[in-house]
């Protein structure tokens, strides 16, 4: 049987930060992105990818509130605008993959799956909502939201100040299809699925499964959803090429190699940035406490040489 | 094996032209029309759902629309627009259908496809765009998107004027995935696919994947699909319980039965309304004349009595 590789796009594979938003920005990114897949394809890899969903669900959050204001259309709850943008970016991402492909001579069916990702009701960051979406109101306009619609609001740090928005961010504890899932990568199915690490429902006492206002992160998503199709490696892309220790401090120094052991003391000495590397070095070491071979953090454009990017594995 | 039946859910069957929009209401319509589709399930078919986006796909115009005059938001094209309503509306029938399948203790798997459907670029629909999408505008502001964005712009009839944008809605010739709908539907999981009429592509001379601006008639496109899925039975759920000749006339009749013949100089005797039955009714047609048994129209609430509906076969 062929090899199974889950891939995770970060955001920046598919828009840039500094770049408009426009679609053609988004398609000739994730053009790019996915010219290196091909590498793992014709090296015969199985693959699923997932993908982030920051700036698009972004700007469906802030959509939704210019659509109230302007039109008085209804807001949709965050799990409907992150269901929104997991079928505008699957698209996208499978579009262009065809084409890709094609241009490559090789002729892979791929398809799109809608993905719920399950979460427990008891989860503590329920308790402690530090994820901050959409826009930054006004204090008048951040209460009167917090009154009308029950969210809640942190202040910015940032120079311009103002109020935002903060959701949960519950760990993620199944993916909905998750056997199917498996099942299609395994028969030669290039699988999208669990867009911006999945739409966040839990399971209640009757059995039903109900929405949650919250974002799961995507490399924990990914991570969880590797492990359960038994995907033997596990790259995250992201935009820089190595993990670094002491990162933008004279004693910088990359990491190309690292066990699990290692990697869990710097996590533990904080080496690793809150809101960007630790979590993907989290799920890195959960993919492979949980029987991956190899969990491979870098950047999209440096898959053709398989000597650039870290490798964690369990021994090293 | 179990016989085959795709359902198309029309707008209504969702959310109605006379409610606000809001997800309480989208929720409620929709478990009440799945309820309906247990019978089906219960007498062992297998099933693949379609849906209308109607409302929904307007809102996400309009919401685009609001997104850019407040926030200077790239609008994204509607191609990308059909692709989120996909997401969006496939994720709440699917969570919905879960938890009426729970209530009546059955166990199937149900998946959600993104799905595009390709168009030929030489359709003649595209030199008579006639689908009018998204927000009315004062002539002004409409010949600057024409301008802008160019977009095509069509008077509106009714008593308020304004004029709104149309685009094309050229024949579905292909579904994505469809072999992989036909599998898994096959082996008993509920696919739900092809929303909105699917996002519209076509194929181009370098047999690249490029996007239409342009709107699939769903029902058109769930019948191409039941089709190549050898569907058995093409179930139209729209908000009528039967099909009417002379429909609001004096000597307005049921059609409980209807065979080919009689529904075709029906149809071309102009019998059924240009934007609702018309449609609907071509859908059977193709349906029954390429290998279907059986298309039936009639209210979702009317499927547990079998004897409801107007039923279409190729002889009576």
């Amino acid at each position: 049987m062929s090899k199974l590789a889950l891939v995770a796009l970060g955001g920046n594979a598919l828009l840039r930060g500094d770049q408009l938003g426009t679609i053609e920005e988004q398609e000739k990114n994730t053009t790019d992105t996915l010219e290196n897949l091909v590498h793992l394809i014709k090296d015969g890899y199985n693959l699923v990818i997932t993908h982030g969903n920051g700036p698009q669900v972004g700007n469906i959050l802030m959509r939704n509130d210019a659509g109230e204001s302007m039109y008085s259309i209804a807001q949709m709850p965050l799990d409907i605008c992150v269901a929104d943008s997991q079928g505008g970016i699957g698209y996208m991402i499978e579009r262009m993959m065809h084409n890709v492909l094609r241009k490559h001579g090789i002729n892979r069916e791929i398809v799109t799956l809608v993905t719920e990702v399950v979460v427990e009701k008891n989860d503590p960051a329920f308790k402690n909502p530090e994820k901050r979406i959409g826009k930054i109101y006004d204090r008048q306009k951040a209460e009167m939201l917090e009154k009308e619609k029950g969210w809640v609001f942190k202040e910015e740090v940032k120079s311009d100040g103002g109020w935002r928005r903060v959701v949960p961010s519950p760990k993620p504890i199944r993916i909905m299809n998750e056997k199917l899932i498996r099942i299609l990568a395994n028969e030669g199915h290039i699988v999208i699925a669990a867009g911006g690490g999945g739409v966040p429902v839990y399971i209640d006492k009757k059995n039903r499964v109900r929405p949650v206002e919250a974002v799961i992160d995507k490399d924990l998503a990914s991570s969880l959803l590797a492990s359960r199709i038994g995907a033997n490696e596990f790259y995250i892309l992201t935009d820089v090429s190595y993990v670094y220790i002491n990162y933008k401090k004279e004693n910088q120094e990359i990491k190309e190699f690292l066990d699990r052991k290692d990697t869990l003391k710097y996590l533990n000495e904080g080496m690793f940035s809150k809101g960007s590397m630790a979590p993907k070095i989290r799920a890195s070491l959960f993919f492979i406490e949980n029987g991956g071979e190899k969990s491979v953090i870098t950047e999209a454009k440096k898959l053709e040489d398989k000597s650039y990017g870290t490798k964690i594995t369990m021994e090293y």
